[in-house]
């Protein structure tokens, strides 16, 4: 999932506000659904299988297959029908760190924490190697250190000003900022956004634009090149400016198609340690280091699967029409993605539980989908729907298309729902309005015609289907756990995951039981380039 | 240096508030002072060279001797007379990290920041062990696991809560909790603290009360002893509440005569990593761990060593006369001791870097005293006042004693200065109030009657000499660096040590120059046990 962002944008609105409906609420129901979520939680028993007992869930990593298997077996155990491992498409490698050992042998000793991106090669064995400083703002500059990489450790002269933290790392939404949210406007229809074009591909692209034509992205992958061919040992990169306090943020070193080589090791160090490293070459002091890293990529099966499983549907003229309610299950590699995300796994398989255990027989079919490759680019919900709902580069649909009612996503880490983003679908207010009064007391009351990006919702949002996403308290997500070392269990807020799951359940039986699926935006245009992969 | 508290304790007082004196200021020389410390200021490169080019400052290890032989001859070089490392009683071993490589490996790999508690031994090459949990509140439990401990890693089963940070970790004094120290009331005489009986040794003795008679240090004791008996090869710790998001706390594993053994492995975790392994091994899940530390002692010189030099008086009557300045020198070892204390170090540098830059001929001798072993029990300061003013176990004083004015200590992060704790000194309240006037723009104003304790004025203090250290903003000192591996160079601030060097060297030239040596309270009580290490 992307960084959040505090201010959230408008998506197309194609229809006036509507009136606020009479839902048909099942008020005894509501307090099942209370009390089985918030007395009788297994979602920290899930979280903990899915992040200290999986490890890291990196795509088609061995952690990825563990977690993705519990899910089957414990969505089974609880009754759920037909859970699998469902393919969708080719993902490309996995991968997994076998070693990690960084340390500074000279000036002085020091063991340094580090992360090896990922789809990164290893040192084959240890490395001992001096630092060398590269000062290059561009490729010609760069040529001055052609002949002089081998053996070397390579430090870009780029240092991250460390920033005092002022301001709390975690917080929750003020009633301020949600009535803010909550009186947002339609604005003019404009396109919706491309889901394969998440938050790191436009930021990579503003950051290029920046620099005038990708200077500096040409300067790093020629960099990596000459350092490849020159046989240079590894490069340090700083995690970047919230990176610090030993908090390293750290995601993918390149390329893992099936037929992609192994990329350069790219080590991303707190930027407290990569500025020691920098400041202590510069000022001419010879900086030695020991490096130690093993990695091994899985190419046997190229493809990618999402865990799929379902709650059938029991009213003979519904029953085919289907409700979704999912996250993805995959993470980045240097924690155990606990909040980015498993907390949304695990309120999602949480939600599938309470609902099994009070024995409902709901008219439409509920069903689950954990998806891979989210981190990058959100492949296992593109797969899923475009395997099963149609293409948006023809928006040609299936015939589920029309029987899709809708889908609830959870991708904003371990803060409690304080509400949910209508994604411009104004016609769905009055309905969400209603469904989000029994849980008043929880802190969910916000509905508001914004869009948030970034995630899974997107793919079903972009061929037309009603696909929508919490409004959760941020809590430290941006500061601390979002694709850092520290997404771990500890960093999960208990009370918080039982009253999402309890929402979640809710909105989940609300949508099967309702009359009539939720309305739907105006079908988007064709986009020829929405099956790109990148 | 001990733990802020936010609540300052009020000393002995013994006269009545003083009627604010008539200080003679030299206004040009303020200006003069104010102008080479925040326009000219070295205090940064002073700090580099402490910290990120000397390593860790650990007593006697080789990162205090290349720290403590870069003052002396930074001092030289400034004209600073008579630069010595000054031996002050004998200390203890030296002791390095020459190797740390700490991982889990099963049930998967990831590797670990750990930090091996200073004064252990190693592992003898890597081991591959298992952790076996210990669940035992007293040491009759402990039995149980005899003989169960070789070729083992031990936890405790002792979990650290997480708690999210609502609360910022860097803040600065507001105006309401200066005006409040600035209001604190003279209290009624009590016996001053002993300046051996540290914050540290007061928490241990309140844990011992808390768990009836010591009941968990005895298991933790007796543990370590079975664990080296029967071969175990190492005990994890989590670092404590405060070790999170990659900040790990850690400081020493035990005793460090020369006559002492080794100390068994004691590896400070963060807490979330500490907490994931016993939750693993707790669930039945088999924890496996490589662990290869190597350390080494130095125990050639047992002495202890501070730095000391100064700027010599030059009116005949009064140059025999000493203001000091100091602060100490040595760190814990995680980090490299940027906030606790190379800024208390290097700021007194450079207040003597600037008094001499400008030329200043004072009337009485400026002197500098970078103290060795503070975090041990302010062992230098200790050993100083003991060698040159006298003994605090029978109040025996020393010719020097009747000449020493005034002793000015910083040891509490990078922060700036605030203003001055009087502990208890009603006198000195109307000088310094004046003294300070100069810098009212810069933040400096508070004279507090309060008391602050926990490092080296207190040892001028204990023997009746006029021994005081300023206020400073808090900033991340308890949060964050304090004792940790993020006491890092990257979390100085610039321009706050440029304010406290120029305010230090103000306050030393006025010393040097005013008509009477400052006030003094009663002289203390002959202390019997005062004399004691720990």
């Amino acid at each position: 999932m992307r960084k959040l962002s505090r201010y959230t944008t408008i998506m197309a609105l194609s229809l006036p506000f509507a009136a606020l409906a009479q839902e048909k609420i099942d008020a005894a129901m509501m307090q099942k659904i209370r009390k089985e979520g918030l007395e009788n939680s297994k979602v920290m028993e899930i979280a903990f299988n899915l992040t200290d007992k999986s490890g890291n869930r990196l795509m088609n990593s061995p952690g990825y297959f563990r977690a993705a298997n519990y899910a089957k077996d414990a969505l089974t155990s609880w009754g759920v029908s037909g859970a699998k491992l469902d393919p969708f498409g080719e993902f490309g490698k996995g991968w997994e760190l076998e070693k990690s050992y960084v340390a500074i042998t000279a000036p002085y000793y020091k063991p340094l924490l580090a992360f090896p991106k990922a789809w990164c090669g290893g040192t084959k064995g240890q490395k001992s190697a001096e630092v060398i400083v590269i000062s290059a703002k561009d490729t010609v500059a760069l040529e001055a250190y052609k002949g002089k990489l081998k053996g070397k450790i390579i430090i870009l002269d780029q240092p991250t000003d460390y920033k005092h933290s002022f301001k709390p790392d975690a917080f929750r939404y003020t009633d301020e900022e949600l009535a803010k949210m909550a009186a947002e406007q339609p604005q003019a229809p404009r396109q919706a956004a491309n889901p394969a074009d998440t938050a790191a591909m436009r930021r990579m692209r503003e950051q290029m634009a920046a620099r005038g034509g990708g200077g500096a992205a040409r300067v790093g992958a020629l960099l990596k090149e000459m350092a490849k061919n020159e046989g240079a040992i590894a490069l340090l990169s700083s995690g970047g400016v919230r990176s610090h306090d030993g908090t390293i943020f750290a995601q993918g070193g390149g390329a893992y198609k099936g037929t992609d080589p192994e990329n350069f090791l790219d080590l991303a160090l707190g930027l407290e340690d990569f500025n020691t490293i920098l400041r202590l070459a510069k000022s001419g002091t010879p900086v030695k280091m020991d490096v130690d890293v093993k990695t091994k990529f899985y190419d046997k099966d190229l493809q990618g699967y999402n865990v799929i499983a379902e709650i059938p549907g029991t009213d003979p003229a519904l029953k085919d029409e289907v409700v979704m309610i999912g996250g993805h299950l995959d993470s980045w590699q240097t924690g155990t993605g606990a909040t980015d995300n498993a907390s949304g796994s695990a309120v999602m398989m949480e939600a599938m539980r309470i609902l099994k255990t009070l024995g409902i027989q709901p008219k439409r079919t509920i069903r689950i989908g954990l998806w891979g490759g989210e981190e990058q680019g959100l492949h296992g919900s593109r797969g899923y729907v475009k395997n099963t709902f149609g293409d948006i580069s023809t928006m040609q649909t299936t015939p589920a298309h029309a029987k899709f009612s809708s889908y609830f996503n959870i991708d904003n880490g371990t803060g409690k729902i304080r509400g949910i983003y209508l994604q411009g679908n104004a016609q769905a207010k009055g309905i969400f309005t209603e469904w989000l009064a029994p849980f008043k007391d929880l802190g969910a009351t916000t509905v508001t015609i914004a869009n948030t990006g970034g995630t899974d919702h997107q793919s079903f949002d972009a061929i037309g289907l009603p696909g929508f996403q919490f409004i959760q308290d941020p809590i430290e997500y941006n500061q601390r756990t979002h694709h850092s070392n520290m997404d771990v269990y500890d960093h999960l807020i208990e009370e918080d995951l039982k009253q999402i799951a309890t929402i979640v359940a809710a909105f989940a039986y609300n949508a099967a039981q309702r009359e009539a699926k939720i309305p739907r935006k105006e079908m988007p245009k064709p986009r020829p380039a929405g099956g790109r992969n990148f």
